[in-house]
């Protein structure tokens, strides 16, 4: 069976990929809005786990009208769950099976369970959340085991996640000031090196 | 890493045990108050899965608690849903990570979400439900993929899930005509014949 996994080269969708592939044909798909060639990092994740890599190009209006929602908002999240469900739509409307890395204890990107099951009956297809069911604790128990992990300064960190673009086009419209004040500085970040075993 | 996967012997938790088996190492456990040797059907299952298996004995005056919450409620889920939090406490109690067959779409048992991280906080385990992100249709498509599965008039079947023996004990209070005024009556049951792949 073919699952077609949004990849955003992070532990998390990393993770996502190798509990699925004993049972699945995975292929991940990193989003794109235009914006910048912001898959490139993905990319090169996926081909050091193993896996097939495809863009999935979204339309950028989509990002546009999450930068109206990120700015209007003063704060990020509902505007990344907006790009999420788009993301999802668009990959639901060409695949039977889609898959994500959203976790149990994620609170964004997140969908709800209503707008998980209204994506499988619009588009027919089956949505699956390997981590759903997995904690914190669980989730980096089994990243230990299966990912070599490198963690560094934020800004030294080339990443392909809905953040990117965000970012971008919020600089672009609004300037440099209205990021830092939108995304909440992270000191550390983590990116995956390669597969363990 | 070890697991410790509760385990009834149906489809639900046969897929569970399938898709944690290349990640840990599973054990299976069915509970048993002692009202019935009602392990039986489950440790028949788990050998054809080639899992081992072992009985989780639970103190009878959880089961009594359970029969008095489903006569006095005249429908079993709250009933169902005290017995398996006591079971998977039972369970976290002994080991660092325990595991479910709930699915995304079950109603009973299920924890909410705060009650499952309660759990994991007061006894420092990791609990583990691998079909929470998996819809009805993807469980179905996984259970075809890997199980083969036969259908029997309920009656028919040897069962090893909490009904069992909650069952029993209502029989045994209140009498036949209390658990059929609880119990929903079903035509169809599934039970687990072998293992596919």
């Amino acid at each position: 069976m073919d699952i077609f996994v949004l990849f955003s080269g992070g532990k998390d969708s990393s993770l996502s990929a190798i509990l699925l592939e004993p049972f699945f044909d995975v292929t991940l798909a990193t989003c794109n809005f235009g914006f910048g060639e912001t898959w490139k990092p993905a990319a090169k994740v996926a081909s050091e786990l193993g896996f097939p890599h495809e863009v999935l190009r979204i339309d950028g209006a989509i990002l546009e009208s999450a930068c109206e929602i990120a700015v209007s908002d003063g704060y990020p999240n509902r505007a990344i769950n907006h790009i999420h469900g788009c993301a999802l739509s668009r990959a639901a409307a060409g695949h039977g099976t889609i898959a994500d890395g959203t976790r149990r204890d994620d609170r964004v990107p997140m969908l709800k369970l209503p707008d998980a099951q209204r994506i499988e009956d619009r588009y027919g297809c089956m949505y699956v959340r390997p981590l759903l069911g997995y904690g914190r604790r669980a989730v980096d128990a089994l990243v230990g085991d299966h990912l070599e992990i490198a963690e560094d300064e934020s800004e030294k960190i080339d990443k392909s996640d809905y953040e990117v673009e965000l970012r971008a086009i919020i600089k672009e419209r609004h300037g440099a000031g209205m990021v830092h004040e939108i995304f909440p500085r992270r000191h550390l970040q983590s990116r995956v090196v390669r597969r363990k075993k």
